[in-house]
């Protein structure tokens, strides 16, 4: 068995298939009714060479939420590395002090040259324009979870995906995941110069799926079972694109108006987050919030189950968790949030 | 109840009462004759987006010590509110992530608002020129710790203030916690321009104390029975104010002179800390390390067991610690620093 | 005794062989086969004022793997002390928080200040061009443990330190641990301006050994037991060396190539790390990676129970460790890194 988990690409159905099922069984651990020590005396290095609160802290719980300790180290310098220290060296001294590693860095195919050096399991945390397969995952878990609550299944459903498609690392790598399974329908928006890269729109149709691609949100799409919407990463825009890029008009906007003509009651939108509030930035906008159709605080919050099930598979313990669970005892609030559901 | 802890404001005497008791409780764990586990399995996030040591390592330790696990976050640059986030959108997701939240920010009311998108506990950790509660709790633990150990009591006793009591949230929030018991003396000593805003000065005055303003240390003051100094606050001065302020003359040094003239064997002396030690800074002196009524060390330990109860209060599990301790089985100092008491 | 682990010098004989000795039972545990939890409860304060991930995480991760949970503190500027707190207070505040300090600051001398005023076990994690005491002892215990591999002893053994001999504190404090041992051969070769100071030279020199001094490594030097390289500091480097200083030529370098003339198959290659490993540096050469001779990471995975075995004896639970140990219960590869060996 590959002992990382670095791309969606090394990932077949059976093995996505085993992570949505282990994550569902870490449900009452993540939602803090059970507690586990599975993971007592482990320790997870949780490498950020990027800068990340909500991917380096929900890793960070995870563990924890196993019984592992944490060491994190974050910031764009990394002082052995300024002293010319080899992400080989790097990566094999990492492997004596910690059982599982998680690496997030700016740049591309990093974290596989890292995880080239080393048998202790490496999660690849976004390594710049790369792949972040861990979002991709609860991403996926999230439709599931969310289908089957409104009894539907992923074959045969209608998912949208809109905004910057062309730097969106999670909407790539969503894509290669929903690709692995029953013909959907697959329907891709994005402003001018920020479509989705051909090949990837090539890759998923060869297997079947109903790609279609439009240049707006002002059309009747027929019915949505998922609004997937991402922001604009200008901080990943070439020079080029800077000058020529207008800023995203509002119509874009996925907005409680967009939901209520062009959805159901039944459509679920779905943002990677962090989303830019600011005003003019036409992302996901706020008058959504309360509205039970917006998935994304779920979402995010099922990045702990998910997290969790990564580490349980590769450090081999999801068969031993059940056993080892006991019930929490200090308050949790009946909802997480105060606008919730 | 209020689930968090954003300001003393929301205190009455109950709760404040409630708190010393159960941080008097804490005492086994805090000087680590005892250990307990009943938090195995939570997580704080800790979340300082102001720069602070000691603040963060005595909630980090406070938390470890009822047996959660911590993730840090750390630094005036947070990624995600650099990318647009909103407050509000920050604490839904740490709130997925966390059974608990500590978070200081240099804005005042931050705190609040991000603790109005979460049922998950809030601490306030210092927000600006606004509140920082556990720092108001944990000096009036000591007053009362230490009045106890010498058989005063809180009504009637003589507290004076003296430093920046302009900007020093610390003191506007203690003088705001000593108003809710039975009348004291209270004296108010600052340089000219940082005199204790007089809205607070009349509260207290309102709800029956003697208060009293003076502009010199060089006076009789009657028998004192806490010295409370604080650091002058230069980086939270206005522009003109750092024009025309001319430094804080050796009038208002607190030092084993003035103690020996004006104070008696019984007086003890605070600092919220840290104190600026650098010559002609003029706050809390060194001749008065080893003295034993120099509190600022008592104080500062005290910060652990008044934290361990914030959260084990927020958290409801103040009843069942007690059931649940065993020895500390490691090696112990019998006192912590080496001229201690 | 000496509550804290501050400079090689305060160590005898006794100390240093009961910390090998306490080292070697820590190995079920470095190891991953056997957990302990026999910290629980206890709270670490990692402050590293200077950059460091490999020492600061290796020292988190010894202690984590004791059982006990770690506050950790990094970077250069430190809130307190830029307000003026001195190393004395800030270590009086500490001793509240935690039951360990490890502390690594850039100036030389700093952190025995900062243990003046503590009974809290302090260990230097390394001050400025100071001492590392913990790194001397985890390569003395590699070197103990790759001779008894291959039957060999202290006593009389032939030890090669090359590279930058005037800044590498590492070399200083492991000569001056070695001396502490019945004669050995040590040979010294430095490139011009970089020898060790005369002084560490005459001491070990007065105990017995016999130095010898060259300039080059394209000499016969016998039967080399050690070859130990350090990379250049330029960092250290005075403006009046860094002016003068032509960078190191390939007569220093350490390859299979010298390895293979001046070596036997029974040689090991050491090294404190981080190496340099950009094109000209002329640090220790990749072509030995894989070879079996490169001990380099043996000796980095050696400060995971030398730092266990320092932690355990200042907090004297060493004989505590056996009796409450565990197996471990998720995945652990039979090897660390991928061509080791």
């Amino acid at each position: 068995m590959n002992p990382h988990l670095l791309s969606i690409d090394s990932l077949d159905r059976g093995r996505v298939d085993h992570l949505l099922h282990v994550a569902g069984r870490m449900e009452p651990i993540a939602s803090r009714r059970q507690v586990t020590r599975i993971l007592e005396g482990a320790v997870l290095g949780n490498l950020f060479f990027e800068a990340s609160t909500r991917t380096r802290v929900s890793f960070n719980a995870a563990f924890c939420r196993l019984g592992g300790s944490v060491c994190d180290t974050t910031g764009f310098t990394f002082s052995s590395m300024a002293k010319g220290e080899s992400l080989y060296d790097t990566s094999r001294v990492m492997s004596g002090y910690c059982d599982a590693i998680v690496m997030r860095h700016p740049e591309q195919g990093s974290v596989a040259e890292f995880a080239n050096a080393t048998n202790v399991p490496v999660v690849n945390g976004g390594d710049g324009a790369g792949e972040h397969p861990s979002q991709a995952l609860l991403d996926l878990y999230t439709i599931d979870k969310e289908f089957t609550r409104r009894g539907k299944t992923l074959p045969g459903a209608h998912i949208l995906l809109t905004g910057d498609l062309l730097h969106g690392r999670t909407v790539h790598s969503l894509i290669k995941l929903l690709s692995l399974y029953p013909p959907m329908r697959i329907t891709l928006v994005a402003p001018p110069g920020l479509a989705m890269p051909p090949a990837l729109v090539e890759l998923v149709a060869s297997r079947g799926h109903h790609v279609e691609q439009r240049d707006s949100l002002a059309s009747d799409f027929g019915d949505l079972d998922v609004v997937y919407t991402t922001r604009i990463q200008k901080e990943r825009f070439t020079s080029e694109l800077s000058e020529t890029f207008n800023g995203v008009s509002a119509d874009f906007l996925v907005n409680k108006g967009f939901m209520d003509r062009r959805c159901t009651a039944d459509t679920i939108v779905m943002h990677p987050l962090p989303r830019d509030s600011r005003p003019d930035a036409n992302d996901l906008d706020v008058d959504l919030n309360g509205d039970p159709r917006l998935a994304i605080f779920r979402q995010t919050d099922n990045g702990i189950p998910m997290r969790m099930a990564i580490f349980a598979t590769l450090l081999q313990v999801e068969d031993l968790v059940e056993k080892d669970m006991r019930p929490v005892r200090w308050f949790v609030p009946e909802r997480l949030g105060t606008r919730d559901d």
